[in-house]
Protein backbone atom coordinates (compact mmCIF):
# COMPACT_ATOMS: atom_id res chain seq x y z
CA UNK A 1 0.00 0.00 0.00
CA UNK A 2 2.05 2.86 -1.25
CA UNK A 3 1.06 6.21 0.64
CA UNK A 4 -0.45 9.79 -1.10
CA UNK A 5 2.05 11.08 -3.56
CA UNK A 6 3.43 14.37 -2.85
CA UNK A 7 5.97 16.67 -4.50
CA UNK A 8 9.16 15.19 -3.31
CA UNK A 9 12.80 16.51 -4.36
CA UNK A 10 15.58 14.22 -2.70
CA UNK A 11 19.03 16.38 -2.11
CA UNK A 12 21.65 14.56 -2.01
CA UNK A 13 24.80 12.77 -3.12
CA UNK A 14 24.50 9.75 -4.93
CA UNK A 15 26.62 7.75 -4.21
CA UNK A 16 26.43 8.28 -0.72
CA UNK A 17 24.78 4.73 1.34
CA UNK A 18 22.67 7.07 3.39
CA UNK A 19 20.87 8.84 0.22
CA UNK A 20 20.70 5.29 -1.25
CA UNK A 21 18.62 3.59 1.65
CA UNK A 22 16.28 6.59 0.81
CA UNK A 23 15.64 5.68 -3.35
CA UNK A 24 15.55 1.78 -2.30
CA UNK A 25 12.80 2.46 0.07
CA UNK A 26 11.20 5.02 -2.09
CA UNK A 27 11.26 2.15 -4.48
CA UNK A 28 10.18 -0.68 -2.57
CA UNK A 29 6.92 1.58 -1.89
CA UNK A 30 6.21 2.57 -4.90
CA UNK A 31 6.63 6.44 -4.22
CA UNK A 32 8.31 8.62 -6.81
CA UNK A 33 10.96 11.06 -6.19
CA UNK A 34 9.89 13.57 -8.73
CA UNK A 35 13.73 15.53 -8.28
CA UNK A 36 17.45 14.18 -7.46
CA UNK A 37 19.07 17.05 -6.87
CA UNK A 38 23.08 16.27 -6.54
CA UNK A 39 25.40 17.68 -4.66
CA UNK A 40 29.45 17.31 -4.23
CA UNK A 41 30.18 17.06 -0.93
CA UNK A 42 33.65 17.56 -1.80
CA UNK A 43 33.39 20.69 -2.90
CA UNK A 44 31.59 21.49 0.52
CA UNK A 45 28.38 22.49 -1.80
CA UNK A 46 26.17 21.30 1.50
CA UNK A 47 28.15 23.81 3.51
CA UNK A 48 27.48 27.11 1.74
CA UNK A 49 25.27 29.56 3.24
CA UNK A 50 22.16 29.07 0.74
CA UNK A 51 22.07 25.33 1.63
CA UNK A 52 22.22 25.90 5.38
CA UNK A 53 19.64 28.41 5.42
CA UNK A 54 17.55 26.70 3.33
CA UNK A 55 17.86 23.44 3.14
CA UNK A 56 19.20 21.60 6.14
CA UNK A 57 21.05 23.75 8.91
CA UNK A 58 23.50 21.27 10.04
CA UNK A 59 25.08 21.29 6.76
CA UNK A 60 24.43 17.52 5.57
CA UNK A 61 22.39 15.56 3.30
CA UNK A 62 20.16 13.86 2.16
CA UNK A 63 17.42 15.88 3.10
CA UNK A 64 14.04 14.85 1.75
CA UNK A 65 12.08 17.89 0.42
CA UNK A 66 8.27 17.83 0.90
CA UNK A 67 6.21 20.07 -1.34
CA UNK A 68 7.69 23.52 -1.23
CA UNK A 69 8.85 24.45 2.24
CA UNK A 70 9.67 21.15 4.05
CA UNK A 71 12.56 19.75 4.75
CA UNK A 72 13.32 16.50 6.54
CA UNK A 73 17.19 15.43 6.94
CA UNK A 74 18.29 11.77 8.63
CA UNK A 75 17.95 9.18 6.26
CA UNK A 76 16.11 6.51 8.47
CA UNK A 77 13.67 9.02 9.32
CA UNK A 78 12.99 9.97 6.03
CA UNK A 79 12.51 6.36 5.53
CA UNK A 80 9.96 6.06 8.02
CA UNK A 81 8.13 9.16 6.41
CA UNK A 82 8.32 6.87 2.48
CA UNK A 83 7.25 3.93 4.22
CA UNK A 84 4.21 4.95 6.07
CA UNK A 85 1.55 2.40 6.01
CA UNK A 86 3.26 0.08 3.91
CA UNK A 87 4.73 -3.70 4.87
CA UNK A 88 8.28 -2.35 5.38
CA UNK A 89 7.14 -0.54 9.16
CA UNK A 90 5.67 -3.58 11.29
CA UNK A 91 2.69 -2.67 13.11
CA UNK A 92 3.58 -4.87 16.16
CA UNK A 93 4.75 -3.12 19.10
CA UNK A 94 7.55 -5.21 19.51
CA UNK A 95 8.53 -6.10 15.94
CA UNK A 96 8.59 -2.26 15.52
CA UNK A 97 10.37 -1.18 18.50
CA UNK A 98 13.22 -3.94 17.12
CA UNK A 99 13.35 -2.61 13.68
CA UNK A 100 14.17 0.77 15.16
CA UNK A 101 16.86 -0.67 17.64
CA UNK A 102 18.71 -2.12 14.25
CA UNK A 103 18.62 1.59 12.92
CA UNK A 104 19.63 3.04 15.63
CA UNK A 105 22.23 0.67 15.93
CA UNK A 106 23.00 1.24 12.28
CA UNK A 107 23.23 4.67 12.61
CA UNK A 108 25.69 4.41 16.10
CA UNK A 109 27.61 1.21 15.59
CA UNK A 110 28.10 0.18 12.06
CA UNK A 111 27.66 3.44 9.51
CA UNK A 112 30.86 5.41 11.67
CA UNK A 113 33.00 2.58 11.53
CA UNK A 114 32.32 1.07 7.77
CA UNK A 115 30.76 3.85 5.96
CA UNK A 116 33.97 6.26 7.08
CA UNK A 117 36.38 4.07 5.80
CA UNK A 118 34.39 3.96 2.26
CA UNK A 119 33.98 7.28 2.21
CA UNK A 120 37.76 7.89 3.43
CA UNK A 121 39.25 5.30 0.92
CA UNK A 122 36.98 5.34 -2.08
CA UNK A 123 35.91 9.21 -2.09
CA UNK A 124 39.08 11.40 -0.08
CA UNK A 125 41.57 8.75 -0.91
CA UNK A 126 44.09 7.46 2.08
CA UNK A 127 46.76 10.29 0.49
CA UNK A 128 44.22 13.08 1.39
CA UNK A 129 43.70 11.71 5.04
CA UNK A 130 44.47 14.15 8.11
CA UNK A 131 46.53 12.62 10.44
CA UNK A 132 43.80 12.40 12.72
CA UNK A 133 41.54 10.35 10.28
CA UNK A 134 44.68 8.23 9.55
CA UNK A 135 45.10 7.66 13.21
CA UNK A 136 41.41 6.26 13.48
CA UNK A 137 41.81 3.87 10.97
CA UNK A 138 42.96 0.67 12.88
CA UNK A 139 40.10 1.09 15.61
CA UNK A 140 37.41 1.89 12.60
CA UNK A 141 38.40 -1.17 10.82
CA UNK A 142 38.26 -3.26 14.27
CA UNK A 143 34.74 -1.70 15.13
CA UNK A 144 33.58 -2.91 11.16
CA UNK A 145 34.52 -5.80 11.40
CA UNK A 146 32.50 -6.29 15.12
CA UNK A 147 29.58 -4.53 13.10
CA UNK A 148 29.60 -7.25 10.18
CA UNK A 149 30.33 -10.63 12.82
CA UNK A 150 26.79 -9.02 15.01
CA UNK A 151 24.81 -9.01 11.68
CA UNK A 152 26.18 -12.43 11.08
CA UNK A 153 25.66 -13.93 14.40
CA UNK A 154 21.97 -12.67 14.32
CA UNK A 155 21.12 -14.04 11.03
CA UNK A 156 22.18 -17.38 13.11
CA UNK A 157 23.88 -19.60 10.50
CA UNK A 158 20.56 -18.95 8.15
CA UNK A 159 17.93 -19.87 10.43
CA UNK A 160 16.80 -15.97 9.83
CA UNK A 161 16.04 -14.26 6.67
CA UNK A 162 15.34 -10.96 7.33
CA UNK A 163 16.28 -8.86 10.69
CA UNK A 164 13.12 -8.83 12.15
CA UNK A 165 10.08 -10.72 12.37
CA UNK A 166 9.56 -12.62 8.98
CA UNK A 167 9.73 -10.08 6.51
CA UNK A 168 11.98 -7.52 4.85
CA UNK A 169 11.44 -4.04 6.91
CA UNK A 170 13.46 -0.47 6.95
CA UNK A 171 16.18 -2.19 9.47
CA UNK A 172 17.42 -4.68 6.53
CA UNK A 173 17.43 -1.49 4.51
CA UNK A 174 19.54 0.27 6.53
CA UNK A 175 21.92 -2.05 7.07
CA UNK A 176 21.97 -2.97 3.39
CA UNK A 177 22.89 0.53 1.95
CA UNK A 178 26.49 0.66 3.81
CA UNK A 179 27.27 -3.52 4.21
CA UNK A 180 26.94 -4.34 0.66
CA UNK A 181 29.49 -2.03 -0.38
CA UNK A 182 31.79 -2.14 2.63
CA UNK A 183 34.17 -3.55 0.51
CA UNK A 184 34.96 -1.19 -1.23
CA UNK A 185 37.22 0.08 1.51
CA UNK A 186 39.54 -2.42 1.13
CA UNK A 187 39.34 -3.33 4.08
CA UNK A 188 36.14 -5.91 4.71
CA UNK A 189 35.36 -8.88 2.19
CA UNK A 190 31.38 -10.57 2.40
CA UNK A 191 33.39 -13.53 1.32
CA UNK A 192 34.27 -13.38 5.70
CA UNK A 193 30.50 -13.37 6.51
CA UNK A 194 28.81 -15.72 4.56
CA UNK A 195 25.18 -15.21 6.00
CA UNK A 196 25.41 -11.70 5.69
CA UNK A 197 26.31 -12.15 2.04
CA UNK A 198 23.12 -14.39 1.79
CA UNK A 199 20.87 -11.71 2.89
CA UNK A 200 22.31 -9.20 0.56
CA UNK A 201 21.28 -11.52 -2.33
CA UNK A 202 17.82 -11.53 -0.54
CA UNK A 203 17.42 -7.67 -0.65
CA UNK A 204 18.64 -7.70 -4.29
CA UNK A 205 15.83 -10.40 -5.35
CA UNK A 206 12.94 -8.31 -3.93
CA UNK A 207 10.29 -6.43 -6.44
CA UNK A 208 11.26 -3.23 -7.27
CA UNK A 209 14.55 -3.26 -6.00
CA UNK A 210 17.01 -0.51 -7.23
CA UNK A 211 21.06 -0.78 -7.02
CA UNK A 212 22.66 2.04 -5.57
CA UNK A 213 24.17 3.13 -8.76
CA UNK A 214 20.53 3.47 -10.61
CA UNK B 1 -2.92 6.90 27.79
CA UNK B 2 -0.29 4.19 29.38
CA UNK B 3 0.53 1.08 27.08
CA UNK B 4 -0.02 -2.55 29.36
CA UNK B 5 2.03 -3.30 31.73
CA UNK B 6 3.93 -6.03 31.38
CA UNK B 7 7.33 -7.71 33.50
CA UNK B 8 10.36 -5.09 32.62
CA UNK B 9 13.64 -5.09 33.82
CA UNK B 10 16.26 -2.36 32.81
CA UNK B 11 19.81 -3.47 32.60
CA UNK B 12 21.65 -0.09 33.19
CA UNK B 13 24.21 1.97 34.40
CA UNK B 14 22.35 5.01 35.97
CA UNK B 15 24.09 7.67 35.61
CA UNK B 16 23.90 6.75 31.74
CA UNK B 17 22.34 9.43 29.66
CA UNK B 18 21.27 6.78 27.12
CA UNK B 19 19.60 4.81 30.60
CA UNK B 20 17.89 7.51 32.31
CA UNK B 21 16.10 8.47 28.74
CA UNK B 22 14.17 5.18 29.32
CA UNK B 23 13.72 5.88 33.07
CA UNK B 24 11.98 9.22 32.52
CA UNK B 25 10.26 8.11 29.41
CA UNK B 26 8.93 5.18 31.54
CA UNK B 27 7.71 7.50 33.93
CA UNK B 28 6.27 10.59 32.25
CA UNK B 29 4.28 7.04 30.18
CA UNK B 30 2.61 5.83 33.64
CA UNK B 31 4.47 2.65 33.36
CA UNK B 32 6.77 0.77 36.36
CA UNK B 33 10.25 -1.25 35.44
CA UNK B 34 9.96 -3.61 38.04
CA UNK B 35 13.33 -4.15 38.12
CA UNK B 36 16.70 -1.83 37.52
CA UNK B 37 19.92 -4.18 37.19
CA UNK B 38 22.89 -1.85 37.30
CA UNK B 39 26.24 -2.69 35.70
CA UNK B 40 29.66 -1.21 36.18
CA UNK B 41 31.01 -0.30 32.74
CA UNK B 42 33.82 0.42 34.36
CA UNK B 43 34.69 -2.61 35.23
CA UNK B 44 34.08 -4.04 32.18
CA UNK B 45 30.27 -5.82 33.42
CA UNK B 46 29.11 -5.87 30.15
CA UNK B 47 31.62 -7.16 28.94
CA UNK B 48 31.36 -10.47 30.16
CA UNK B 49 31.10 -13.33 28.65
CA UNK B 50 27.21 -13.80 30.20
CA UNK B 51 26.45 -10.46 29.58
CA UNK B 52 27.31 -11.03 25.81
CA UNK B 53 25.41 -14.20 25.56
CA UNK B 54 22.31 -13.27 28.02
CA UNK B 55 21.46 -9.62 27.73
CA UNK B 56 23.09 -7.76 24.66
CA UNK B 57 25.70 -9.74 22.03
CA UNK B 58 26.56 -5.57 21.39
CA UNK B 59 28.36 -5.17 25.05
CA UNK B 60 26.30 -2.02 25.52
CA UNK B 61 23.36 -0.89 28.38
CA UNK B 62 20.59 -0.12 28.32
CA UNK B 63 18.58 -2.63 27.16
CA UNK B 64 15.42 -3.52 28.28
CA UNK B 65 14.39 -7.10 28.88
CA UNK B 66 10.58 -7.68 28.54
CA UNK B 67 9.46 -10.40 30.46
CA UNK B 68 11.89 -13.81 30.62
CA UNK B 69 12.99 -13.98 26.90
CA UNK B 70 13.25 -10.84 25.12
CA UNK B 71 16.50 -8.19 25.18
CA UNK B 72 15.51 -4.92 23.57
CA UNK B 73 18.47 -2.45 23.00
CA UNK B 74 19.47 0.95 21.80
CA UNK B 75 17.77 3.55 23.79
CA UNK B 76 15.92 5.73 21.71
CA UNK B 77 14.01 2.67 19.98
CA UNK B 78 13.26 1.29 23.83
CA UNK B 79 11.51 4.73 24.13
CA UNK B 80 9.63 4.00 21.35
CA UNK B 81 8.03 0.28 23.07
CA UNK B 82 7.84 2.11 26.44
CA UNK B 83 5.55 5.55 25.17
CA UNK B 84 3.79 3.35 22.73
CA UNK B 85 0.27 4.73 22.26
CA UNK B 86 0.73 7.50 23.99
CA UNK B 87 1.14 11.46 23.05
CA UNK B 88 4.69 11.42 23.51
CA UNK B 89 4.46 9.74 19.88
CA UNK B 90 2.91 11.75 17.26
CA UNK B 91 0.56 10.41 15.10
CA UNK B 92 0.97 12.67 12.18
CA UNK B 93 3.16 11.19 9.43
CA UNK B 94 5.35 14.34 9.09
CA UNK B 95 5.56 14.98 12.76
CA UNK B 96 6.24 11.60 13.42
CA UNK B 97 9.38 11.58 11.02
CA UNK B 98 10.14 14.98 12.40
CA UNK B 99 10.88 13.66 15.80
CA UNK B 100 12.73 10.64 14.61
CA UNK B 101 15.09 12.89 12.36
CA UNK B 102 15.61 14.99 15.89
CA UNK B 103 16.22 11.14 17.78
CA UNK B 104 18.51 9.90 14.87
CA UNK B 105 20.47 13.39 14.68
CA UNK B 106 21.16 12.86 19.14
CA UNK B 107 22.41 9.94 18.37
CA UNK B 108 24.89 10.64 15.20
CA UNK B 109 25.30 14.44 16.05
CA UNK B 110 25.15 15.13 19.55
CA UNK B 111 25.72 11.94 22.02
CA UNK B 112 29.07 11.22 20.27
CA UNK B 113 30.23 14.55 21.44
CA UNK B 114 28.78 16.18 24.37
CA UNK B 115 27.93 12.33 26.30
CA UNK B 116 31.61 11.26 25.19
CA UNK B 117 33.13 14.20 26.97
CA UNK B 118 31.26 13.94 29.70
CA UNK B 119 32.15 10.25 30.21
CA UNK B 120 35.38 11.17 29.55
CA UNK B 121 35.69 13.54 31.77
CA UNK B 122 33.23 13.12 34.94
CA UNK B 123 33.38 9.02 34.65
CA UNK B 124 36.90 8.05 33.32
CA UNK B 125 39.52 11.48 34.61
CA UNK B 126 41.32 13.34 32.06
CA UNK B 127 44.49 11.70 33.62
CA UNK B 128 43.58 8.28 32.32
CA UNK B 129 42.55 8.78 29.01
CA UNK B 130 44.80 7.50 26.33
CA UNK B 131 46.12 9.48 23.79
CA UNK B 132 44.24 8.46 20.78
CA UNK B 133 41.23 9.90 23.42
CA UNK B 134 42.77 13.02 24.73
CA UNK B 135 43.54 14.01 20.91
CA UNK B 136 39.84 13.78 19.71
CA UNK B 137 39.02 16.55 22.22
CA UNK B 138 39.57 19.36 20.84
CA UNK B 139 37.18 17.98 17.88
CA UNK B 140 34.07 16.82 20.44
CA UNK B 141 34.27 20.23 21.87
CA UNK B 142 33.56 21.78 18.50
CA UNK B 143 31.16 19.21 17.25
CA UNK B 144 29.16 19.66 20.58
CA UNK B 145 29.13 23.09 20.43
CA UNK B 146 27.87 22.90 17.15
CA UNK B 147 25.00 20.93 18.30
CA UNK B 148 23.98 22.70 21.01
CA UNK B 149 24.13 25.97 18.51
CA UNK B 150 21.61 23.79 16.06
CA UNK B 151 19.44 23.30 19.13
CA UNK B 152 19.19 26.83 20.16
CA UNK B 153 18.24 28.22 16.29
CA UNK B 154 15.67 25.32 16.18
CA UNK B 155 13.83 26.86 19.43
CA UNK B 156 13.59 29.88 17.16
CA UNK B 157 14.20 32.44 20.41
CA UNK B 158 11.43 30.80 22.01
CA UNK B 159 9.10 30.83 19.40
CA UNK B 160 9.16 26.54 19.69
CA UNK B 161 8.52 25.41 22.95
CA UNK B 162 8.73 21.95 21.87
CA UNK B 163 11.32 19.95 19.06
CA UNK B 164 8.57 19.09 17.26
CA UNK B 165 4.92 19.88 16.84
CA UNK B 166 2.93 21.82 20.05
CA UNK B 167 3.73 19.40 22.87
CA UNK B 168 6.75 17.21 24.14
CA UNK B 169 7.78 13.79 22.01
CA UNK B 170 10.28 11.25 22.43
CA UNK B 171 12.55 13.98 20.66
CA UNK B 172 12.58 16.29 23.56
CA UNK B 173 13.21 13.18 26.11
CA UNK B 174 16.23 12.15 23.73
CA UNK B 175 17.86 15.21 23.50
CA UNK B 176 17.43 16.39 27.05
CA UNK B 177 19.41 13.68 28.87
CA UNK B 178 22.49 14.46 27.87
CA UNK B 179 22.36 18.18 27.24
CA UNK B 180 21.03 18.61 30.45
CA UNK B 181 24.44 17.79 32.23
CA UNK B 182 26.40 18.40 29.36
CA UNK B 183 28.40 20.83 31.77
CA UNK B 184 30.00 18.06 33.47
CA UNK B 185 32.46 17.81 30.92
CA UNK B 186 33.16 21.10 32.35
CA UNK B 187 33.16 22.71 28.22
CA UNK B 188 29.62 23.56 27.80
CA UNK B 189 27.96 25.79 29.98
CA UNK B 190 24.36 26.39 29.08
CA UNK B 191 24.42 29.66 30.04
CA UNK B 192 25.30 30.26 26.23
CA UNK B 193 22.34 28.45 24.96
CA UNK B 194 19.70 30.18 27.35
CA UNK B 195 16.68 28.91 24.86
CA UNK B 196 17.72 25.45 25.26
CA UNK B 197 17.95 25.77 28.92
CA UNK B 198 14.41 27.32 29.11
CA UNK B 199 13.58 24.55 26.82
CA UNK B 200 15.48 22.21 29.86
CA UNK B 201 13.27 23.73 32.50
CA UNK B 202 10.00 23.07 30.44
CA UNK B 203 11.01 19.12 30.66
CA UNK B 204 11.66 19.78 34.23
CA UNK B 205 8.22 21.13 34.93
CA UNK B 206 5.95 18.13 33.39
CA UNK B 207 4.07 16.22 35.49
CA UNK B 208 5.71 12.66 36.12
CA UNK B 209 9.44 13.84 35.56
CA UNK B 210 12.01 12.55 37.49
CA UNK B 211 15.67 13.74 37.81
CA UNK B 212 18.73 11.25 36.62
CA UNK B 213 19.46 11.13 40.23
CA UNK B 214 15.97 9.59 41.43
Amino acid sequence: MAVQQEDLTLHEYHCSGNCYKIRLTASLSNIKLNRLLEYDVLKGETRTSAFLTNVNASGKIPVLQIGPTTFLPESNAVMHYLAHGTSLIPRDRLEHAEMLSWQFWEQYSHEPHIATLRFWIANIGIDNLTAEQKAQIPAKRKAGAEALDRMERHLDKGAREWFVGKGVTLADLSLYAYTHVAYESGFFDLEDWPMVREWCRRIEALEGYVSMAD
